[in-house]
C-alpha cells in the first residue's frame, strides 16, 4: 500500500500501481469523465500511469492549464496520426499545445498542404477519435529510438534524439501513429469530441530561416460540440475586434516598414486619444503627489550594467551605440528604472521626504523578432506609464494600498468590472535565491496581502512566482468578450536600490536603503490602448474618444451653418468635425456611425432657421434638438462626471 | 587713378596705391578714427593694405563683425607679444578671434601659467599698447617661413606653415614679435585701450586627445575703457544668471555622469515647468488646428539615407544600431522630419485636405563633442518643439502669418519684448544651387516678405542666405541683459517633399507635391528653458512658475494649519509647498524668496483664528490678509489673465 496526499491535505492509502484515473474513479464517476492529467509529487503524468509510492497527486481537469494542455497536445498526435494516413511519408517536426489549441510542423515532401485541404484532414481526425484508440507510453533506448526513427527516413526526429542527453527516451503511440514525447497524454483519443483546423502557415525548422521551411498547421479541440461552437463565436467577434483592423479604420496608429517593423507611429486620432489617457493618469497621479520627470531614451552601457538590465537584455537587444570619437557606448534603454534612481541620487535624501515618487511616460525600446511582432500588443518600442517609489520598508502597505485606488479608479474609468488579482510570493522552501533580507520580504509579503485585505479584493496568492528582488501584485482583467489581458503590475523591489546605493537618512541618523515599487496601471500606451480597442470594438466612452461630435448639414446649402456649430462647440473645447461632402443624409449618419462617433448633429433648413441642431445619440437615436450651447453644455457635463472618478 | 564703389554704389576716382585708413580719412576724421579694417571685394583687408585696381569697398567699424574681429586678433597678437616678452622661449600655437574676445594657445615649457598671473599680463600689453607699435605685413616664401621659425625653435608655427600649400606666406610683425597670419589686422597696437584677461583652460594641440595640452589663455579688449567696464558688469549679471547655476539651486534638470554626459534629465520642478510650456504651445496649435502625433526616437538607416540626413549627420553622429539578428540597421533620430513625412504618406491627399500641420514634442539625439557640450544649450538629446505643415504654394503666406501668429503669442507670454527678423533668399547670382522651380521660390520668397510688411514688422533681408531647399524667416530676441538668441526659424522645404515622393491630388485632378514647412517657436524645450532662466534669472512668471506658493507658519504650532490652508489651494490647482522648518520666520521668508517664490502666506495665531493668510508677493511685500479662497481665485485669475493671449 501506498500514500496518497490530496491537495486538500488529507491522506489516503491506496494499492501500489494504481493510476490517476483509478484515483479519479475511487472519488467519482463524473470526475473519471472529466479528468484529462494528473499531477505526481508536482509532475504532470498520464493518467493510465502507475504510481509506485507514496505521493502528493493533484487532478487536471478542463479548468485547469494543465488538463487542456494534455489535450490540446495529444490532439496534435491525432492530427499528426490523421495527417500520417493522408500523406504516406510525411515527416514531423514538432507539434505542442499553445494558448489556444495546438499545432505540428510537417514536411509533407513534394505535396503542398493548403487551407482548403483542412476539412479532409478534420474529417480523418474525427474518424479516428471515433475508434478511441488507446495512447500508449513506452521508454526505449536513444539508440533504440534513433534506430527506430532513422528507419522511418523521419530527418527531424532524429536530429531531435540527437540533440537528446543519453538514457531513456519515452514514445507515445496510438493506432499505426508513434511519436518521440514526453508527455502527458490522454487514456485515448476518444476524448476529442470537436475539432477545428484554423490555418496554415510556413515555420523554419527549429526556428533557423537558414534551414527548410515546414507547413505549421493551427488546430483547435474541444471536449464538447458546444464548446467549439462558443469559440468560433468568439474568434468571429475577436476578428471584429482586431485592434490592428480598427486602428486603420479609425486612423489611430499606422507602421510604416521605411521606420522599421514594430515601430508604431501615431495618428493624429490616435495621439490625441494617448495624450488623453496620459493627462487622465497625470491629473489621478498629482492627486496622490506623484511628481513628473523626463529622462532620456538612451544611457550609458554601464547604467545597464550597474543594473543588471545589460546581463539581461544585452545580447538579445538592439545592440549598443557608438559614438564617433570618444569611445563611448549607449543603449537604447529597456526600462526607465535606471534613470529614475539617478533622479533619486540628485540630492541627500532624509527619512522625511520618503516615500517620493516619480513618475514618467518613458518610451523603452526592446527588440523583439519581426515573426513575433502584432499589432500594438508586440512592439519594439513602446511607452510605459511608469512610476518608481521609493519609500521606507514601515510606508509599503499604504503605498500598495493607495496603487490600488489609482488602479481602481482606471478599471473604473474605462469600464474593466471584472478583474481578478494574485499576488506572488517567495519560495518558502527556497529562500536563499531572493536578494533582500527576511525580515523585508516578510514585512513586505504582509504589507501586500493585508492591503488586499483592507481593500476587500480577493487574490490568488501563488508561492515561488515572486522575481528574485521582490515580491508582487498583479490584475487580470477580462474584456467585453470575455478574454483576459494582465493590466497593472505592482512590484517590489529590494534589488535596484542595492545596485545602485540608494540611501536616506532615518530619524536615527543612520543611513538606510529605501524599497523601490514600480508600478504601471496602464503597463504600457500602446498595449493599453490595443486591449481599450478590443474592449471596446472601436466605441470608446465619450471622455476619450477623438471625434465626440460630427456635424452632417442635409446639403451643401447649410454647409456654412454647420461649420458655424462646429466652431461654436469646438470653442467651447468639444471635439467636433463637419461632414461636408456631398452624399445623401442617409449616407452620411451611416457613414459616421461606422466611424463610432457618438453623437451626430444633423443640420438642415429648419435647424437653421431657429439655430438650433438634431442630436443623435449613437446606439439610441433621435433625441431632439436643442441650441449649440445647450449640447456643449450637455456634452461637457457628461464627460466631467465621468472624468470625476476620484 | 583708380575707381572705388561705396557699399551705396557711389564710384569715387582714387589715386592706384590708396590705403583703408586714407579712403576714410577722404571721408571725415572721425570716420578715420573709428574705422578697424576694410573690405575690398568682400576680403578683409588691414587699413593700411594699398588698394592697386578698381574695387568695391566697405569700411568696417566696431558695429560691424568683421571690424570687431580685426580688434581682437590683433588684442591676440598683443598678448602674445606680452607673452613673448615675460616668458622668454615661450612657443605659440594659435591665437585667432572668438565671438567674445579671443585666445591663444600656448606652451611656456617647464613654466605654469596660472589665473593669478593674469594681472602681469594685462599690465605687460598695456605698456605696449601705450607704444602704439605699427602692425606690418609682409609676405614671404614658404620656405623663408620655415626657416624663420625654425630658428626660432616653435615646432607648433613649422607644423602649421607645412601643412599649407606652397607659395607666399603672410606674417605680421609689431615690436619684436612675429607671427605667421592671414591677417587682417589693425594699424597699431595703439588702439586696444582696455583689456582683461579672463581665464586659463587647456587645450590640445590641434584638439587632438593624443597630442600635447597647451596653455589657452582667454581675454577680451575694446576701443574704450567704459565699454569694457560694461562688458565686465553684463558678465558679471551673466554669471548670477547661469541658467546651469540657477537650474541646480531651483533643481529643475541635471545631468549624471552615468546616464550619459549631454543628456539632461528632468527633475519634477523642471518637468513641471516645461510640461506646462508644452501644454501652453498644445493649446495655442489646437486653435491653430494643429495636430499632435507621435513618432519613435528610432528610424530605420534607409529612411535617413532617402532624407539625406545620413549623408549630412550618419559620419559625425551617433553610430547604427545593431539588431541581434535579421541584420537591421536603425538609427537614433536627429531630425523629426522624415518620420513625419512617412504619416502624410499614411493615406491619399487631396487638395482640400491640405493644409495638414502635424506637430510633436520629438526628442531628437545628435552627438557633440563633451568639450563642446554646455548647461542646456549644448547637449546630446533635445526636445523640438517641432511642426511640419504640409500646403500648397499658394497656401504658403497664410501659413507664414499664421505660423508668426503663434511665435507673437509666445514672446508676449514670456515678456520677450524685443526681436528682430531677418529674411534668408537665395543668392540671385547662383540660381542653380537651389532645389525646386524658379517659380515656385519666387512665390515662397514673396510669400515671406508679404507675409512680414503685413505684420508690420521690419525684418533684414539677406540675398544668399537660404538653405539650398528652401528659404526661411528667423527671429533673433534680446534678453533681459542685451544678448541676443536665435528663437523660432520658420523654414520652406522644397527639398523634402521631392525626395519622400509626397503628393496630393489637385482640383485638376492630377498629383502635385505639397511644399513642406519647418517651424519650432520654442526651437527645442532644453534651449528655451535655458534662455528663459537666463531671461528672469529664475523668476519666472506666474502661470509657469513650478512653485507659485510657499506657506509659512510662524511657529510649528501653525504647521497644521499651513497644511490646511495648502491643502485647500492644491485642490483650487494652485502649486504650493508648506515650509516647515523649525526656522525663525525671518529666516523662512529669505530662504524662500531666495527660491523665488512669487507668493509667500505667513500664518499664525491671527490668521488660524480667523482663518486667513497673511500674502506677501515676491518684490513687492506685504498685500494684506485674505481667505485661501479669495487667495485662490486672486492667483487664478492672474494666471488666466496671462494666458488668455490669443
Amino acid at each position: 500500500m501506498i500514500n496518497i496526499t490530496f491537495p486538500d491535505g488529507s491522506v489516503r492509502q491506496f494499492e501500489k500501481g494504481i493510476t490517476g484515473q483509478q484515483l479519479a474513479e475511487s472519488i467519482s464517476s463524473r470526475l473519471a469523465q472529466e479528468v484529462l492529467a494528473i499531477s505526481v509529487n508536482e509532475q504532470i503524468w498520464d493518467l493510465t500511469r502507475p504510481i509506485e509510492a507514496d505521493a502528493s497527486i493533484k487532478l487536471h481537469k478542463w479548468d485547469d492549464e494543465e488538463g487542456k494542455h494534455a489535450f490540446w497536445h495529444s490532439s496534435a498526435h491525432l492530427m499528426a496520426e490523421a495527417l500520417q494516413a493522408l500523406y504516406p511519408g510525411i515527416k514531423f517536426g514538432i507539434g505542442p499545445a499553445i494558448e489556444n489549441g495546438f499545432y505540428y510542423d510537417v514536411d509533407p515532401g513534394e505535396t503542398v498542404i493548403k487551407e482548403n485541404d483542412l476539412p479532409a484532414i478534420e474529417a480523418k481526425m474525427i474518424e479516428l477519435a471515433a475508434k478511441k484508440e488507446a495512447i500508449v507510453r513506452k521508454d526505449i533506448s536513444k539508440g533504440d529510438a534513433l534506430q527506430l526513427f532513422n528507419d522511418k527516413g523521419d530527418e527531424y526526429k532524429t536530429e531531435l534524439i540527437s540533440d537528446l542527453a543519453d538514457g531513456t527516451i519515452t514514445l507515445y503511440s496510438q493506432g499505426d501513429f508513434t511519436d518521440l514525447c514526453r508527455g502527458p497524454h490522454l487514456p485515448n483519443t476518444g476524448e476529442i469530441k470537436a475539432i477545428k483546423l484554423l490555418s496554415v502557415a510556413g515555420a523554419y525548422w527549429r526556428g533557423d530561416e537558414k534551414r527548410k521551411q515546414l507547413t505549421r498547421i493551427y488546430g483547435i479541440t474541444f471536449p464538447k460540440k458546444k464548446m467549439l461552437d462558443e469559440y468560433l463565436v468568439l474568434l468571429e467577434e475577436a476578428k471584429k475586434r482586431d485592434h490592428r483592423k480598427i486602428g486603420k479604420e479609425l486612423e489611430l496608429f499606422m507602421f510604416s516598414e521605411t521606420v522599421g517593423k514594430g515601430l508604431p507611429l501615431w495618428l493624429p486620432r490616435g495621439t490625441a486619444l494617448r495624450l488623453r489617457l496620459e493627462d487622465f493618469l497625470k491629473q489621478i497621479q498629482r492627486r496622490f503627489d506623484y511628481q513628473q520627470v523626463i529622462t532620456p531614451h538612451i544611457g550609458n552601457k554601464q547604467l545597464y550594467v550597474t543594473s543588471g538590465h545589460y546581463a539581461k537584455y544585452g545580447k538579445d537587444s538592439f545592440q549598443p551605440i557608438h559614438t564617433p570619437e570618444e569611445g563611448e557606448e549607449y543603449l537604447l534603454k529597456p526600462m526607465n528604472c535606471p534613470h529614475h534612481c539617478e533622479v533619486y541620487k540628485f540630492k541627500p535624501r532624509s527619512y522625511k521626504d520618503l516615500p517620493l515618487r516619480f513618475a514618467e511616460f518613458g518610451t523603452v525600446y526592446r527588440y523583439e523578432q519581426s515573426g513575433e511582432l502584432h499589432g500594438l500588443t508586440r512592439v519594439r518600442s513602446f511607452t510605459q506609464d511608469d512610476a518608481h517609489l521609493f519609500c521606507r520598508p514601515d510606508q509599503l502597505k499604504d503605498e500598495f494600498l493607495k496603487v490600488m485606488d489609482i488602479i481602481f479608479i482606471i478599471f473604473n474609468a474605462l469600464d474593466f468590472k471584472n478583474f481578478e488579482a494574485q499576488i506572488s510570493l517567495r519560495d518558502p522552501n527556497n529562500r536563499e535565491k531572493y536578494i533582500g533580507s527576511d525580515e523585508n520580504w516578510d514585512k513586505a509579503e504582509r504589507a501586500i496581502i493585508e492591503a488586499c485585505e483592507e481593500k476587500g479584493l480577493k487574490a490568488k496568492v501563488e508561492l515561488g512566482e515572486a522575481a528574485f528582488y521582490g515580491p508582487k501584485l498583479d490584475f487580470m482583467v477580462k474584456d467585453a468578450i470575455g478574454r483576459r489581458w494582465q493590466l497593472g503590475t505592482i512590484q517590489v523591489d529590494y534589488n535596484l536600490p542595492e545596485r545602485f546605493e540608494l540611501e536616506y537618512t532615518g530619524e536615527d541618523n543612520q543611513k538606510h536603503r529605501p524599497v523601490m515599487i514600480h508600478r504601471a496601471p496602464f503597463g504600457s500606451m500602446e498595449r493599453f490602448v490595443a486591449v481599450l480597442i478590443e474592449h471596446t470594438a472601436g466605441k470608446f466612452p465619450l471622455w476619450l474618444t477623438p471625434d465626440q461630435v460630427v456635424v452632417l448639414p442635409i446639403s451643401e446649402k447649410f454647409n456654412d451653418y454647420a461649420r458655424k456649430v462646429a466652431k461654436e462647440l469646438f470653442l467651447q473645447d468639444v471635439r467636433v468635425t463637419v461632414d461636408d461632402r456631398n452624399e445623401k443624409i442617409g449616407r452620411k449618419i451611416r457613414d459616421n456611425e461606422l466611424k463610432r462617433i457618438p453623437y451626430l448633429l444633423v443640420v438642415g433648413e429648419k435647424e437653421m432657421e431657429t439655430g438650433v441642431v438634431a442630436v443623435r445619440k449613437q446606439g439610441e437615436g433621435d433625441k431632439g434638438t436643442m441650441t449649440p450651447e445647450e449640447f456643449a453644455a450637455m456634452i461637457n457635463t457628461e464627460v466631467a462626471k465621468m472624468m470625476n472618478v476620484y
